[in-house]
């Protein structure tokens, strides 16, 4: 980022022009919630219980909640009238700002509850943090404080398969590790102090990601633990770019799928 | 059915094994619930809003609770110690007794609010008929009267769709008029006394679905025409035998997407 443009409060993206930094920083926790529910959108009806395809469900539609109020409100601060269904279905790839690890495509069980577990600690952390700032941004307060109770419910039911399943045959526990193993190239970039992180942490608007990590890992290594797991050691390789809008290859089939009815149909007046 | 079968309470099947008749019957409205979930689990984060993302994906979960709540009963009438989930992903598809209107694929969205306005006014009847027996079943009647609650949000929002593309754009509403038509050879299975619901309603314990058919018609005109679009003639070309479990192709699709997961390792415990 150049000097003019961190004065200006903007960030840059892989667009090329410049977003205002606090429109950045609230399409980047709106897109993460947003792409989540997309892929655990895939496990409804897919999960191997009915009671768990319910219960990934309804994750899935806390966090498309937490995605539509906080891409509302980019759009409103943005103040260029786009509304949370134009953020959502209109915004080419480079435009996206959600970490790697949400738009991998779906693996296993066992590393589904793995990211899970991982990006529900990251979210506890982040709105707890939010929650004590003493914050002017009262809608994104607002979101912390009803998010904060959903997201402590999905790492505690994320906790729960991880223990049941590190704790349980011979196979779930391998595959389960196995699953610990295949998140790790996407942890590092949750805990990335990004240019419109660090803007939002100045202004006093936002949290540092940097700042959740240790406690997020604290949780997940206890979790681990108590299932017999081992927590893999921090990656050298580190996959990154989201918070620019450099993706990786996935998330264009994502778009594709999630963007096509809305474009065939915007607002479905036809 | 043979005389024998019927005496027994028996129902033919299309596996040739005959199935005992009161399982039959809340296999059938158990298996529609769960069909329809899975079709509607397909909008999840795909619809043309997130706002409707979020209703449709809501409308799929209480489907799902319904689904879970029948097959748990059907499996404890059954006796033979299959719960929810061997009923959902353990049985082929000949013994599956859904109508062939929820297997059918996703068309567009206009399509998919005439089949929801149909199904719910279909399903509205019939809770609201379970819950006027004098019924020995009080797990049904249980179903009904939570289920009740549901399904007539559900058929007011498709009510709400319909009345909209109908009376909207040119477009909008000769989409919703084809919707309305694309649906209407999968109607009449819906109201067709079947050897399993003639039998429950002869035991006190279900309706026939013939009795249904003038409330749900009555519903569904009266939308439709405050649209403005035209209800089709009943059609004389009528799919049936879901009851009996002979379905159309796109249910094997359908079952094989649901069922791979749980079968590759069942029970999440591998």
């Amino acid at each position: 980022m150049s000097e003019t443009a961190a004065a200006a409060g903007s960030v840059a993206s892989a667009t090329g022009t410049p977003v205002p930094a606090r429109v950045a920083y609230l399409l980047g926790l709106g897109d993460d919630a947003l792409v989540y529910a997309q892929r655990l959108g895939e496990w409804l009806t897919n999960a191997p219980q009915i009671e768990e395809d319910m219960a990934l469900g309804n994750v899935g539609l806390d966090l498309l909640g937490q995605a539509r109020t906080l891409l509302t409100h980019a759009g409103e601060v943005e103040g260029a009238g786009r509304d949370e269904d134009d953020l959502a279905y209109l915004r080419d790839e480079r435009e996206f700002r959600n970490v790697h690890l949400v738009e991998q495509p779906r693996g296993d069980f066992g590393q589904e509850m793995a990211r899970m577990l991982w990006f529900a600690s990251y979210q506890c952390e982040l709105y707890t943090a939010l929650l004590e700032l003493p914050t002017s941004d009262e809608t994104l307060r607002g979101v912390a404080e009803k998010a904060l109770k959903e997201v402590a419910y999905h790492r505690d039911h994320a906790g729960q398969w991880v223990l049941r399943l590190g704790d349980g045959t011979e196979e779930s526990h391998a595959r389960m590790q196995a699953g610990l193993e295949a998140v790790l190239p996407y942890l590092a970039e949750l805990f990335d102090d990004d240019e419109a992180s660090r803007w939002a942490a100045e202004a006093g608007i936002g949290v540092l990601p940097s700042t959740l990590h240790d406690g997020a890992v604290a949780h997940v290594r206890a979790v681990v633990q108590e299932a017999t797991l081992d927590l893999p050691e921090e990656s050298r390789w580190r996959s990154r770019g989201g918070r620019e809008g450099i993706h990786s290859r996935p998330m264009g089939y994502l778009l594709a799928e999630m963007q096509h009815i809305h474009r065939s149909h915007p607002g479905a007046s036809w």
